[in-house]
């Protein structure tokens, strides 16, 4: 043989043995995404288009006001605060800060969560002192840290003085005698909130397409199947399901340096076993929404991350792992919907 | 005679009587509006597409990143101040209250004018202690009661950490090393508040349609114009082009009730007769912008326009005439570009 077939032969030897162990390799990882993917969409399933409410249906003209409510400062005592000013758009509608700040700079007790995504909780709030996004909105008025307002007839005059508002209300509320009240305000606000889902390449990965998530992102996320992350942080909101206690294996503020130590949901039920109980917030968007916890106490997303599987789960995840799931993390930041980004002119007082 | 040819004689008569008259009226009418479009073109003219800069030339992906870093809080001192905050697009880009609140709720010094065809003005603010809206830009960055920071090198190094930003000040500012500046954040900021006018209806009569004004807004005109007023409200702005004492037939406190009184431009100057004087602000969009005067002291625009008259003009206008006045002022406001009302989503901080 010459040195030219001997190459041949050599080439023909090399696909004889490469090509099937490719093809396997090959078919093994297709099998390990398929198998992911059918893991992962038990666990959360698909991201509705809105989260809908018997209670208060959608409706064009009802989602349209509750987005220009939702910017309104005028109704608050001091003329500063609105939805928008806890819940910015622009920066995926949480305000970045540790913990809010309300009327007169009043501080709030705990950090604002983003509201993308977020009506179809237990409840609002990390705490579930409020029932729901509507509940939310309307609570919000009168609360000391937030809108500050005296009295929710307080409200309903100035919304009444606003006279651009009237038709408005009545356009989303057909056939009341005097739609402009703060129920109305409440259940406005509300269905627009109710239509902020953000769908992100994560759910791209539930459909079927193994692609949508790179190798990296889904060893974090296998990591966090594994690792009992989804066992409360579940659903297509990935979270806002369940109260569970914050620090099992250790108190938080060991690792989130807290101070003052918030006891969470005994605020609300004076028993024992909710101290230190918090609602399990929505991981979608959480890499746009830092800083974390209830608190705000912790402003990188790999620390959060760390101590939550320290805290939570008992594991000192090693840094490669903590890199994996903050891959997967950003893989939930999704894409927000253009109608919601547009800024509402509202009406003049005069 | 019969009566039906009577009828018809009689017809004919008042065809021939008032026909004419109607016409002579119409004609009267006609020549008084071309009169007063005429008149009043020679003291504000057109309202440009935009309002350029030789400085700073407008450009899309300067405009896009301006719009961004105008919604940008984490650059001041406490996370809670942008420019959106004192500007909101969503209040005709004032913010309601008499005197703005900036970082840690801090009172500024005098009320926020809307930013909307305010960039051609003789310089920015009450007292001409900005000289543009670029320079406002840059200077609210380190402003005590406004984004607080305490140098212009400590948000330069926010902006490089946001790492988002970099490729999108490399495409607003090709060519530079560095080109994550705070002179480049007020170029861009600039650049955006450039483009933004809002054509009104005056904009329709001031191009020929007598139409687009009713009779009363019309009067409304009629009264300023012989009034005085646009002796200094002129410009396509109607006003920002000259400095002039508040108060000249009386003090205005007198009639504003101020407290403190402010003593204007005297701070910047501190030449005696610059005391009381102010920039001469931009009427339009004024009825969507209450509160009124450099102190937010006045809440009712017919209020604030029987106010002027006193103290600038020595007049005591009458009540018919405040109120043709303000039903002019109303024709003022103007259409937001579609542009300038997309919420832009920031980069992450991580």
């Amino acid at each position: 043989m010459n040195s030219k077939v001997r190459g041949l032969f050599r080439i023909a030897l090399h696909l004889t043995l490469f090509f099937p162990a490719v093809f396997l390799l090959a078919q093994n990882a297709w099998a390990a995404d398929q198998d992911l993917i059918g893991r992962v969409n038990r666990l959360c399933g698909p991201l509705p288009q809105a989260m809908p409410s018997e209670q208060n249906p959608l409706t064009p003209a009802k989602v349209k006001l509750g987005r220009m409510l939702f910017y309104e400062p005028r109704i608050s005592i001091d003329g500063t605060v609105s939805c928008a000013k806890c819940h910015p758009l622009s920066l995926y509608a949480a305000d970045g800060l540790k913990k809010a700040r309300g009327n007169s700079y009043k501080e709030s007790p705990r950090n604002s969560p983003t509201i993308f995504n977020a009506a179809a909780q237990i409840s609002a709030h990390w705490v579930g002192n409020r029932t729901g996004v509507e509940d939310q909105a309307r609570q919000s008025l009168i609360g000391p840290p937030s809108y500050g307002m005296p009295s929710y007839a307080s409200v309903e005059k100035i919304l009444r003085e606003i006279k651009g508002y009237l038709p408005l209300f009545q356009e989303a509320f057909p056939g009341e005698s005097e739609p402009v009240t703060v129920d109305n305000f409440a259940k406005a606000v509300g269905a627009f909130e109710r239509t902020l889902v953000t769908p992100a390449p994560f759910d791209d990965f539930l459909q079927g397409k193994a692609g949508a998530l790179t190798g990296e992102q889904k060893r974090g996320l296998v990591a966090m199947l594994d690792g009992g992350c989804l066992t409360c942080h579940f659903s297509p909101y990935l979270g806002g399901q369940l109260y569970r206690k914050f620090g099992i294996f250790a108190p938080y503020q060991t690792y989130t340096k807290s101070s003052p130590v918030d006891e969470g949901r005994f605020a609300v039920t004076k028993d024992e076993a909710d101290k230190h109980v918090f609602k399990v917030p929505v991981l979608r968007n959480v890499a746009m929404t830092p800083p974390y916890f209830h608190d705000g106490s912790v402003e990188q997303l790999a620390e959060a991350v760390w101590i939550m599987a320290k805290v939570q789960l008992g594991k000192d995840l090693p840094p490669e792992q903590v890199s994996d799931i903050v891959a997967f993390l950003k893989a939930l930041t999704g894409r927000i919907p253009a109608a919601a980004l547009t800024v509402p002119v509202l009406p003049a007082k005069q």
